[in-house]
């Protein structure tokens, strides 16, 4: 018998109220309607030890956590949703959705916290090890757009949604370097659109980086 | 004004039963006897961050958390403590004793569970910075000794405890890796005697190491 093709591992980024949860669900859907066998998960998150860990960063004080613990947080968390969620899942040939993964990191901690870039980099290798994205989409919107739609929802966790719109906008600065230091893997969706113009953006991009035919 | 003279950074090492909390105890009430302002802390722990992260690790299955994950969440607690209590105390001049550091990761994970060595130091460099011990004392028994004081105790965390005692055999071999790749940091202190004895060792090795005039 051959083995199930791989999956396809598929990430979506940006910052707050930029829609990443409706447009995952939408594109999730559209994928099971073509036959698509798909997982949905998120991080911080994802896996029973990185649900654990999420519960301790997503409450609380701003200050709670230095950046670089922070960092070494997530990347507990990411190694056990990659080795527990992610890996089992792809190598029987389901396709991965996550809300989040590495280049959060980057773009929180890194260019929103100002932490040294070089060591995130480590992190992230020695977190994810060779489960790179197929495709990592970058929903870019204006940080004062994204921050009344993600007021509006209105939600508990909403310890960076408290911070200061100087560092969402390091943070859109952040998601766009990624996005130009690594063109093949990142696409970069405009955010400020409506819903069904958004996903409609995002499955063109599934149809010319993947290969998906709709 | 002189800002005081910074403090001395000690930690203890070694496996289950080797008496490092009876050994600190110890070692603080005589250096508080000669004047000596110490402060006693211990890993995974020792801040309050620091403890959240502990009460992930020490309790539940063997099996709860791979070893890079593990890694992970003992360096951030890491990071968390040396930012928050061991820095802050020294740099007062204060004495810190610490009952496990960088070095209980790289004895457990890397030669306990086989973990990549080279990760290991990276993951210390990002969690300790400059914080190095000015000296660490190795505590060095037969685990076949150690687990038999250890089960005497009876404790709840004893997740280690319930290993094999394969596993405790690298534990020892890889302390002393530690303490010979290292020799001005670390001093084994033969653990096999009883607790007069080994406190008396450890008394002439801070006279030795650190000029300590008892």
């Amino acid at each position: 018998m051959t083995p199930p093709a791989r999956g396809r591992f598929i990430t979506l980024e940006g910052g707050e109220g930029a829609g990443k949860s409706t447009q995952i669900r939408l594109l999730a859907d559209a994928l099971r309607g073509i036959g698509i066998d798909v997982v949905t998960t998120r991080e911080p998150g994802g896996s029973q030890g990185a649900e654990a860990v999420r519960n301790l960063l997503v409450n609380g004080d701003p200050g709670r956590w230095l950046p670089v613990s922070e960092a070494l947080l997530l990347s507990a968390a990411r190694h056990d949703h990659v080795a527990r969620t992610i890996r089992p899942a792809l190598e029987v040939g389901r396709w991965v959705l996550c809300d989040r993964f590495a280049d959060s990191t980057m773009a929180y901690q890194g260019y929103g916290h100002g932490m040294d870039r070089g060591v995130l980099d480590r992190l992230r290798d020695i977190a994810i090890g060779d489960t790179v994205p197929d495709l990592t989409l970058i929903l870019d919107i204006d940080p004062d757009q994204g921050l009344a739609r993600a007021a509006a929802r209105r939600g508990g966790e909403d310890r960076y949604e408290r911070m200061q719109v100087d560092f969402h906008r390091r943070l859109r600065d952040g998601y766009r370097a990624i996005a130009a230091a690594d063109p093949v893997r990142c696409a970069v969706i405009d955010a400020s659109a409506g819903i069904d113009t958004i996903q409609g953006h995002i499955r063109a991009t599934l149809a010319l980086r993947l290969g998906v035919v709709w």
